[in-house]
């Protein structure tokens, strides 16, 4: 049994580290927050007894020993790092949980057959360096460490700079290669509305949509706004707005299930009496049938084409970022269920709308996830809320799902 | 006769404070480039024998004495202000040109019966601090003093503290009431295709269009892209997204002349994997016609409305700035048009697009303008151009008719 009061206190006392004034969390991918955040997870875990390595990608992990400590152990994680106006439990909720399994462990004496791991995945939001989940990605083979460290945020500072900045440049190499893993379960938000609308307490995720994301440059001509006739305009922004309806869209003639949007645009110069004569924007598509992913994509490059060349604009496109639909590990979303069981807690299957680094984990081992409900669905936004009784039987689960593939 | 090479030189000089790597100028309202831009034109006056006098709102008065010193100046001048990415000749050009006025009839020992000035007017760009004009805005006390010095860039510095800062806040107080004008004319760039296209080498501007500058803020619900399924979103972007599209149909709805443009868009908190939940955006709408430009305001209210409603957003909406139409004086648009006919330079009469200090001087002032091409009609853009013989002509003109009203 888990502490879900000691668990609640310690996901409130993270969330002192790097909190807004609306409540929530500001703790950037290796800012100074962060690295307070991790220095504070590695004091927790070296007082629960946990050995702590680190890797070139600044990963985290703590490790809680078996009976058996060549077997490899079963991980769990998430991430510490936030959105720009995050939550406070969006990715730290897994981390602590993971915790939290650590000292329920030791409150009760129990030994595990094989060592038990809690991992913190550096930059998963993918919001200061995009795309998402890079560290874990690049323990699972997806991306190379090269890859990793060069990913850059809008100032040019790259990861590899701001890891070593922040102290958490480790020595292990950051793949499965040197470091096996038994299976990698995840407990997290749902961060949407299903689980609270249904009044179910635990989601026992089967699987995880795709994602692609694009970057778009329209560049068309600056000019005074107001001697310049509409006629004879190149205006980007206009090019970018019909690019956000067109996205808009795409996403509802895809449903259900298919997700649109642009998150991030920038305008340059950004001058009242200018017409604009660049635009930077972003386009995150997600569905979970990768085939109308696909025909999404599809989509999206007839329009952006057609919006480029009826403005006369021109246009950098690129897609930074792909993965197909996920579907979780058969015996690890069966001790995910099992868990939910021993507990008798309500619950459905669900369909994970995030990317979280269990998909990227779910490629090189046995992987499951747990999804508690969230207030209202909402999440990356400082509202973001969940209830104690959530969280401790989100908690619950994964320390049966843990045991259980611990003592297989 | 006025010295085109000494003019262009001067330009050119002018033109390395705050030089951008793309051949513009970066001089934005009271930062310190701008001092600088101040500091070589009050050397320059000087050294041409004016006395200089600066207000209270930062504009600069360099008068050369005439015969009958008792009789108002004959005003001319412009603005070293410009946008963020902003050209050679926008505002400078006429405050130069000025100072050549000066020079040519030191040159020539001619004493004109009332005196010439040439003024510096603080901030017309309203790029750094809006609206734009505010400080012959203040001196034609269609603002007051305490509207002109609480304007404040998006720091939240005010004009006020900046003109202090860079040390040019004067004793005089700001209106034409301390300082009466016999008339004013101000030099400038077409900053528009129409001159060039039709080869003509100066515009006598007879009016100027009327303008509606607006600030929009719509306020969603921020949430994560991946788990909020479409019909549940509140997508401030999206919101903005189709209000720049209204935006455009409302300028094409209302050719010829109409100008309609969001130069301005900041959106909150881009992040990729975050829908949007707040937006701030500008609108820029222009006619010559007071009565379409009502029609146009009319139009962007409902299309508002409209879009905050099919979002479910909220939505704050500000008109901002208003300014009617502007007819300049008979006699001054007269002598603008004895000096192109004495020259015998190819010209055409001409609507500016524009705001120009000119506007608010004619409202306390007899007022004309000159306007001289630019290169492919481009302004507001570090590639903005004009010909030494353009330059020339333009200060030709300028010197014919500033002479024909201070001998009047
Ligand atoms: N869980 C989460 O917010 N992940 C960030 C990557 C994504 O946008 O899906
Ligand atoms: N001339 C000029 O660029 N003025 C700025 C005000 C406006 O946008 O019309």
């Amino acid at each position: 049994r888990i502490n879900g009061q000691r668990l609640w206190d310690s996901l409130m006392e993270m969330a002192k580290i790097g909190a807004t004034e609306k409540g929530g969390v500001c703790r950037l991918a290796l800012t100074d927050v962060d690295k307070e955040g991790r220095d504070l997870f590695v004091k927790w875990c070296e007082d629960a007894g946990c050995t702590i390595r680190t890797d070139k990608m600044g990963n985290i992990f703590a490790r809680r020993a078996g009976r058996n400590n060549d077997l490899p152990p079963i991980l769990t994680g998430s991430h510490l790092d936030s959105q720009p106006t995050g939550g406070r439990f969006d990715g730290v909720y897994g981390v602590l949980a993971g915790l939290e399994v650590v000292r329920a462990l030791n409150d009760a004496g129990y030994e595990t057959e094989a060592p038990v791991e809690v991992a913190v995945w550096t930059n998963e939001e993918g919001s200061r360096f995009p795309p998402a989940m890079v560290s874990s990605g690049v323990f699972a083979k997806v991306f190379d460490l090269e890859y990793g460290l060069s990913r850059a945020d809008v100032d040019g500072k790259t990861m590899g700079e701001e890891i070593k900045r922040i102290g958490y440049d480790g020595p292990d190499e950051p793949t499965i290669d040197g470091h096996p893993v038994g299976a990698y379960f995840e407990a997290h938000i749902e961060q949407g509305p299903i689980l609270e609308d249904e009044e179910k307490t635990i989601g026992v995720v089967t699987d995880a949509q795709g994602q692609r994301w694009y970057e778009i440059t329209l560049t068309g001509v600056e000019a005074h706004a107001g001697p310049t006739p509409m006629n004879l305009r190149k205006d980007a922004l206009l090019g970018a707005a019909r690019i956000v309806d067109a996205v808009n869209r795409i996403g509802m003639a895809n449903q259900p299930y298919a997700c649109a949007t642009v998150g991030m645009m920038q305008v340059h110069p950004n001058s009242r009496n200018v017409i604009p004569g660049q635009v930077f924007l972003t386009v995150d598509f997600r569905h979970p049938d990768d085939e109308i992913l696909a025909k999404m994509d599809g989509q999206l490059r007839e329009a952006v084409e057609d919006i480029r060349d009826e403005i006369g604009l021109e246009m950098d496109f690129e897609q930074i970022w792909y993965y197909a639909p996920i579907k979780f590990e058969a015996s690890c979303v069966q001790a995910v269920r099992d868990g939910v069981e021993i507990m008798g807690y309500s619950n459905r299957d669900m369909v994970s709308g995030a990317g979280h680094d269990a998909c990227y984990l779910s490629k090189v081992t046995p992987t499951g996830m747990i999804f508690i409900p969230c207030v209202d669905g909402i999440s990356h936004n400082e509202i973001e809320d969940a209830t104690p009784e959530w969280v401790e039987a989100g908690g619950q689960v994964l320390l049966q799902a843990m045991i259980a593939k611990a003592d297989e």
